[in-house]
């Protein structure tokens, strides 16, 4: 153990914690780089990972980040105590994994909670991953991963049955199915309690779009009380960290984008256990731009979240979908979300694949859970929406989200400055293409910029005059649309035949 | 590409460089965290990756760290321009491996090309380790990847052939052959510029061995004339920067343990090369306590060597060792060196052992390179240490590096602390843990502390009486001297029967 003076560091490090003491002392003590101590202060302490430093830190110093001097309360100058402990035993697991062995529950149980309690640094996290994605995971690896991803994070506990879910996996710009289907679910007395995420590579995620309209960051008990009132909500999942240990893992497997499978699976079945769900829909749209590209990749993700979600014996129904232009007309969160009111309100704006893509899946739903009769789902759901009910009941979540329910959606403007891509020909749009027209609507500031982004005034398959629009960027800034226009030149988001 | 306002932050960050610019602005412009970024200043240019942050740097400013701002010579709010740049290539041939392909010579040369250029982040370096690791490295692949790691380092070019060189596989303490060897070689006019490393998780590697009677970092230039001088030198290969890439892939190994065979081995053939070995031994110790534990494991080792030093048109024998107990009697930097110089004096404490095995593979050495008749060769080592001459050579190397020739064994003093452990009972020592001798020498104080370490007056086998001393703990500082007595009663290290 020993006893150092404290140098606080105005930064943070983000992940897991770090104190740097001088180099001579941590050679002449026998410490090492990236080895784990003990900090303790003041009855407080924390695990965190050496590091080594010639110049900023003295002798008798240690350097302590602003996550470490916040969590134990140091203040500049006082006495810290650091005792080098071992490396944690998950990441014997780790190891274990690498050496193509399998893991068991409470090995699985124990690197998740590691993961959660910041114990592993980013290079076993990494390994872990790429362990993971290389060896692959079994089924029984993955539902070990599925329970203590739930059994780490946050739970909504609705004491009542069923739950009704969906899931849409991704690539497809403006799916914003979500923001239909639970209204229309929720307003048939069914509860659905949704968590969405936000966009990480889209120019939207559905969390991004409903914030438009309302608040989607909500504590357990918060969210507890808006789906009792209305039976329904859309809210941002990260904010009631349902799934921490998840998160963490993501962050590691962005900059290789390595996703592999049974991550995947758990992460997005952990979601919805987290919520308590009883019956799940999943969307699987198939593009060339999409996520899923062939009908095979379809039907083998369709198997195995039906075998997973066997193993927690939930109800799954699995949906082959159209990925290959997007959903609506609007891409972007302010564009998407009038095209959700437009539809709902039945005004002639509203999109019709977004209206079909969502009755369908709700149909699906209705018929998984016995309320409606196989072929009869669908007929229901638009019916939800004729009478009115749907727009009814998302007003209703608006206003429980903290939301204006009398929102008009020729209200929502966006961005001042824009421009037109034209038909350069006249004949039919052959490629509309789902990658450019999100590298567009990024371009023009979504979704930082909830008023940014891309409206399709023609979709694929349309036949377009020379010199019509066929589509209109909007941006707040003016600079992104210099962007847009030479993103455009590069990108070739139409072709017309 | 925007343009930000440099605020310095007085820190390293080590390995890749990174910028840091307000989360807001990041969020805005579509840039990420771990993006890599070309950082421009007046003419000069480097790849940095991304970070964000929300409080330390403002929404004009960039932070940048000192490994930055040294190398572009950045003042406190100059303006630097910042653009980012897609991944290095070899992020794909990472991706490739982890697919479980085989790289081919040009996909490895780009990949240890941007290691070297410190383009890669750790979490591609520990993809590409664990990769290589789990899928392994083909001989094709160990060889390409060898090559690489010559040409992107220090190349010592002695304009002459043979070149002989030797290398021991660890986990033996005080296995000091290479002092004894290097003179003895270089003493028959035969040519031998051995590099060395320092210790990582030993007492003492040759390097921090020789350094207490010489310098030991010096450059190629200085090298090179230090072996046209004496046809030797015992170097630290640190600081010649022969294997660059490799000693970054290390820094990333070494928190998982993981040593990807592949990576071992062009590890150790990289440096050879790079010094331009024309003839090498290599000593491969066996110990259920050495990093080789099995007969087994020896043989499969020696067969890759051989097949990777064919590549290379290099001339191998590996030689089978006793790796069971320490080698010599001082285990430590200090207390090693004393044990060279007794042994090279013909004084009667120089421990027998370690000049068997010198001579026995000086003699392997010699016979290789056709210089001994086969079976001759430890005679003619013998007879140098005999007749002077290997004395008198390893003094001329001490002063051609710096040290003084006139040094005496006897007035290089162990650390003043010191601890006795004795026989418990009169009996025979069936156990002498190299591990245990390891930790107590370490927690002495060694290899930071020369003077610190452990002396062996009792090796395996020995007979020993009740109270007899059988090993003494040395070290400058006492507080040193009560962490290794709990140690001891930890670990057990003697056993006698």
């Amino acid at each position: 153990m020993f006893k150092l003076k404290a140098k606080l560091i105005d930064m943070e490090t983000g992940g897991t914690a770090v104190v740097t003491v001088f180099e001579e002392f941590a050679k002449a003590n026998d410490l090492h780089m990236m080895e784990r101590v003990l900090v303790q202060f003041d009855s407080k302490q924390l695990v965190a990972v050496l590091d080594t430093s010639e110049k900023m830190i003295g002798p008798g110093e240690i350097g302590i980040f602003e996550d470490v001097w916040r969590k134990l309360a140091i203040k500049e100058g006082d006495t810290v105590e650091i005792t080098p402990i071992g490396k944690p035993e998950s990441t014997k697991y780790i190891r274990k994994k690498m050496d193509h062995e399998e893991l068991d529950d409470n090995e699985i149980k124990q690197i998740v909670k590691d993961i959660v309690d910041e114990k592993l640094t980013d290079v076993e996290l990494v390994a872990f991953v790429s362990a993971s994605y290389m060896a692959g995971l079994n089924l029984a690896e993955t539902a070990s991963l599925t329970k203590a991803i739930v059994d780490t994070g946050g739970k909504l506990n609705l004491k009542k049955k069923p739950i009704l879910d969906k899931h849409s996996v991704g690539g497809v710009p403006g799916n914003r199915v979500t923001m239909v289907i639970v209204p229309i679910i929720a307003s048939l007395g069914l509860t659905i309690p949704k968590t969405s995420s936000r966009a990480i590579t889209s120019p939207a995620g559905t969390a991004d779009t409903m914030e438009v309209l309302a608040d989607v960051s909500f504590s357990i008990d918060e969210l507890t009380e808006i789906v009792k009132k209305t039976n329904g909500c859309i809210v941002w999942g990260g904010a009631i960290n349902l799934a921490a240990a998840d998160d963490k893992l993501i962050r590691v497997r962005n900059p290789l984008s390595l996703d592999p499978e049974g991550m995947m699976l758990a992460s997005i079945m952990a979601k919805k256990l987290a919520v308590g769900a009883t019956h799940i829909v999943f969307d699987l749209p198939i593009g060339e731009e999409a996520k899923l590209q062939t009908l095979g990749e379809a039907r083998h993700l369709e198997r195995e979240f039906i075998r997973l979600g066997e193993m927690f014996k939930l109800n799954i129904k699995t949906v082959v979908t159209d990925g290959n232009e997007p959903i609506g007309f609007g891409v972007g969160p302010l564009l998407e979300a009038r095209d959700v009111l437009w539809l709902l309100k039945k005004d002639k704006r509203g999109p019709a694949d977004l209206r079909s893509k969502a009755t369908m899946l709700t149909g699906s739903l209705l018929e998984l859970c016995g309320k409606a009769k196989e072929g009869t789902g669908q007929a229901i759901a638009e019916k939800q929406i004729e009478n009115g009910q749907a727009l009814k009941k998302m007003l209703e979540i608006i206003e429980a989200q903290g939301g204006d329910p009398k929102v008009n959606p020729d209200s929502l403007q966006p961005g001042q400055y824009t421009l037109d891509y034209k038909a350069e020909r006249t004949g039919r749009i052959t490629k509309l293409s789902n990658a450019a027209i999100t590298k567009i609507a990024r371009a023009s500031g979504a979704p930082a910029d909830q008023e940014s982004g891309v409206y399709l005034h023609k979709k694929f398959n349309n036949n377009v005059k020379e010199g019509e629009k066929i589509f209109t960027v909007y941006s707040k800034s003016e600079r992104n649309i210099d962007r847009v226009v030479k993103l455009i030149q590069e990108l070739n988001p139409i072709v017309i035949t």
